[in-house]
């Protein structure tokens, strides 16, 4: 059996709250073992938009990232956020090393080539890349050491290209290729307790979901829209290696990784 | 003998050119053996500061990194600079690691106190304990698995504060604190064929400089007061274990590092 490693992501709602970070830092801190700290990038990037002038395309609820938009989010995500993480966790003996996808080509990445839609410089994340030798070896030689990564959404075309990547799927993917080498535990957590049968109510959480009950679910349509990306790629993620996912709110991480709060993604 | 070791420090006029960069990338790539890059942060700070009405303030040269401009420094330097140069150095097969002075406590440094100028957000780098062996051994997790670290010229206090600290300073001190475990090079490189006798003269590079040289040149005036610092920082790294530090024009690396170019700091 495979050695355990808990991949842990957080959303931006944390990220935005200066005392919320503070508290998740000293929880992540204070896992035990092997992890990994996978950050999104909140309203700042937004922010730093709005006071730059630089108008934000959406499509479909994704942004487009235009030159002047990824030169925003390289420096807000790799830069501020990853940076001032790096110095908290440092500061409570966690001895993090805050990279993104191009450093030791830990995410590889292709950019976006959508028949309709320009993305702009998007990237997807090359699973097959990512899984083979070179980046594993990178991945080994942070983990084997006693490192802590922590990784901002930002990966590389692997030719000098920088590119912005759904920091959800940076957790699945990289769960997915170490798999090969861990016993992966995919923690995602966010704002609220879990996966919830009715929105409104933090009470509503489903503690454990399948891929039939989901099914289900969102034939029934009780699954809220914005639930329905992440889980899908929890699903991914499960069917491709990853042993245990975990949804629920990042406040509760220690009871997340316990398994006595937040959703279970499972095979039965 | 220990192994040698070479720390390339680029300046910030390299940095504001896109061509001298990607040239740059190229021969920095070429380079045998063990590497470390440092680099500067050149003008994209300042501009940035002023797109966003954020008022430099400047005492006796040096910048007063008040909490405005600690976020952008941080955001250009570790952020927009460092992973460019980390992603065109994976184009060339360097596997480069883009980290600051927080990341695996690398660069471990204390808030500048002054007694009568408040340098706000500044930070000095901390030689006791970047020479320690918690620092130390992480110099050598990557080193001594072949990633070729970047450094972005932001420390940390260890107790969560980020700091802006000068890139030549981050050079020597890395300098200083790797000799004991590797034969140093450190070569700054720069916009200037080497130490120059005639600043307005290219071709009146002094190719060897020894401390004794160096008071008579400065005594007599004929060396550029903005050399002083980089050339006070060389003969203190000299002084402190280094072995011989390199200054010269930063499109001449490789020879350099060879020893036909620039000007060569040496004991006698």
């Amino acid at each position: 059996m495979h050695e355990l490693i808990n991949i842990i992501k957080i959303g931006g709602n944390i990220i935005d709250d200066e005392h919320k970070l503070s508290a998740f830092i000293k929880n992540f801190a204070s896992v035990p073992g092997k992890k990994i700290l996978v950050h999104g990038g909140g309203k700042l990037a937004t922010k730093l938009a709005g006071r730059l002038g630089v108008p934000q395309k959406l499509i479909d609820g994704r942004r487009i990232t235009d030159e002047e938009t990824l030169k925003i989010v390289t420096m807000v995500y790799a830069g501020y956020i990853n940076k001032n993480i790096v110095a908290q966790l440092q500061a409570n003996d966690c001895n993090a090393i805050g990279v993104c996808g191009a450093d030791a080509n830990l995410v590889p990445a292709t950019k976006r080539n959508h028949p309709t839609i320009d993305y702009g410089f998007a990237g997807d994340v090359n699973s097959e890349v990512l899984g083979g030798n070179r980046s594993i070896r990178s991945w080994q030689i942070l983990l084997n050491n006693g490192l802590i990564p922590v990784i901002a959404p930002i990966t590389h075309d692997t030719r000098g290209q920088l590119l912005n990547t759904n920091a959800d799927t940076i957790a699945q993917e990289i769960g997915k290729a170490l798999s090969s080498i861990y016993e992966v535990n995919l923690i995602y957590s966010f704002e609220k307790n879990g996966v919830l049968l009715d929105v409104n109510d933090e009470s509503s959480v489903i503690p454990s979901l399948n891929e039939a009950y989901y099914h289900q679910l969102k034939k029934e349509q009780k699954i809220f829209a914005g639930m329905i990306p992440k889980l899908d790629n929890a699903f991914e993620a499960l069917n491709n290696g990853v042993k245990k996912i975990i949804i629920g709110k990042a406040e509760a991480l220690p009871d997340l990784i316990s398994g006595s709060s937040g959703t279970s993604i499972t095979h039965t």
